[in-house]
């Protein structure tokens, strides 16, 4: 096992065999599968770039928006004659189904490709088996299998809700520096700048679904839809989940509106005794073709969600504020010890306005 | 007035009448000023460029050591005969008065410098008027008087303690990404990395000044020193205060150990009513000379000081974990609304091993 370093400074291992335009080549293709970001969900993003025999690169493609060309097509009518021969290099194994579009393992073969590299295999039972498909015609396969990968990472959500076969949550709030979401009154408008307020409308572009419990809608009646700088609604708008216990979203709250599709989760349909099983509404949420969950709050449910291991990434907003008093980020955990503490790593660092946003992988 | 950026891109007025030559020099000389922290006080850290009339640098200094020569002397033996009919920028008002070392405007006029560009002026009335003497002597002076400039900045503690009559407080803690600095159970060793408790003896080494709650020292019987990588005891150690209303602390405690002096500040003592009075105590440290308090716990302590107005700084090492219950960062302030909460200002973001360290100023 051969190691290098990415940009971020980290070392990759298992990329035994694969030479270094090759290696270059899965670096570009991971950058190209980032751009599909919030437009592919259902599906996973992905990069493709192929490699003349040379090590040349002769055509280049990414997954753009669910419906459209997968990743591996675009680069094979990039590449033209000269994906014949070529080494084709891809972030996710090679579907081997035919849904909107036809299954691109097959598209590799009649075009006539030498060989392929796959960073990351298909863990969606009905799309896996591209290799094998490819392998059986002859195609030379390789594959990395690198789980802590920059082709990993890039499709975590994805990768994340297939495996567990739930959707995928990131919790996302704005708090003082100790960690206040709400002053002692109740009063939460605005704790954070502008700057990170616009990037929260960022973040929900990305994602399919967004959640509340119903404490958050009887305090705050949030509209929970992805507006521009002017306040008007973009693109298509996420679905938005209350998980409501005892069934008290208001007739008239805000959430139900027209904007975007709702879901009021009440314990009646995801019963679990008198509560709502999150989980299980996390697992309907994923057979409704739903990978992406913004969490929004309140406290006690991100709580509760955090200590049933159903929280996977933290996103927080710092604003330069102290409370001292008030709701805090998260409440009334089970976790009475520091040994017990959940664990997570800090992956970005950056800064909106006067405030600083820390962004975090929840370890499984 | 004209406005440039610095390197943080901050915008720094009123640098009008300075030329090119002395902007550079101005900035050389703050960070030869810099070289000083922690181990100058109770003295600011001053730094001092010469300039020959076509504006070569001719001679540098830094004031070292507390007791050592001043900045100005040292740059003026830097410089020898070059001095004469030289510009010297220096980040503080040269000072007039014969303490351990003579004044420093009376050397620069022996030495027949032609020019003084001061960046801000001395504000503590026995060592100022180093101005008048120099304008009275011939010399002409420049007084750049940003309040917002680096030269402003490098001298934060030394300024704020010298203009309230107090010692400046920093308010150190180390956390979970929800702000808890302990578990339910009271664990709190260790929520931070080895690297960012390394840092933390860092800065004890950068102040004269250590204090907590005595519910800190009952809780953790801390011994408030500065120790080096292996745990032995390095340099001179601050003075350790113990903020104790009843008396309760015992008299086997550790802090009451040989390894350094002692405080413990009761209400007998400093009293106001059964309380301590802690800016009366702060008072009295700046009397003694001390200038820089590094604040350590615990919550309560600290948010009846942040609430006095009695806290200038605070640094966060926030541990990539997460509890959902125990202690707060802060806890118990009379602020019950947002738009009531303690401002600050983000001005440094730095990573330690698998934290991160937030360092704001809190706006007076």
């Amino acid at each position: 096992m051969t190691a290098s370093a990415d940009p971020a400074g980290r070392t990759c291992g298992t990329l035994a065999g694969v030479n270094e335009a090759e290696r270059q080549a899965l670096e570009l293709a991971v950058e190209l599968a980032a751009r599909g970001a919030g437009t592919v969900l259902p599906n996973p993003v992905v990069g493709c770039v192929l490699l003349s025999p040379s090590g040349q690169i002769v055509g280049r493609g990414w997954h753009q928006r669910a419906g459209g060309p997968h990743a591996e097509v675009v680069a094979l009518a990039d590449a033209g004659d000269a994906a014949r021969g070529a080494t084709a290099v891809v972030t996710l194994e090679p579907c081997n189904h035919t849904g909107r579009t036809g299954p691109c393992s097959q598209a590799l073969i009649a075009a006539g490709v030498a060989k392929v590299i796959v960073a990351v295999r298909d863990p969606w039972p009905a799309a896996a088996g591209g290799v094998d498909v490819l392998r059986a015609a002859g195609v030379e396969v390789h594959e990395v299998g690198d789980t802590d990968s920059p082709a990993e990472d890039v499709n975590r959500v994805w990768l994340t809700a297939t495996r567990k076969r739930r959707a995928f949550v990131t919790f996302k709030a704005g708090m003082t520096i100790d960690a206040r979401v709400a002053a002692a009154d109740g009063t939460s408008r605005w704790i954070t700048s502008p700057e990170s307020r616009a990037d929260v409308h960022r973040l929900r572009g990305e994602v399919d679904t967004m959640m509340v419990g119903v404490g958050t809608v009887l305090a705050d009646d949030p509209l929970l839809t992805v507006r521009d700088a002017d306040g008007e609604l973009v693109g298509r708008q996420p679905l938005r989940v209350v998980i409501d216990s005892p069934g008290r979203t208001p007739s008239d709250a805000r959430v139900r509106n027209d904007d975007a599709e709702t879901l009021i989760a009440t314990a009646a349909e995801f019963g679990h005794g008198r509560r709502v099983d999150v989980g299980a509404v996390l697992s309907e949420l994923y057979r409704r073709g739903r990978r992406h969950v913004l969490l929004e709050g309140g406290p006690r449910l991100a709580t509760s969600m955090l200590d049933a291991g159903l929280v996977d990434e933290v996103v927080v907003y710092i604003a330069p504020l102290l409370l001292g008093a008030g709701r805090s980020l998260l409440d009334g955990s089970a976790v009475d010890t520091l040994t017990a503490a959940h664990r997570a790593e800090l992956v970005a660092v950056d800064r909106f306005g006067p405030d600083v946003r820390l962004r975090y992988t929840v370890r499984g």
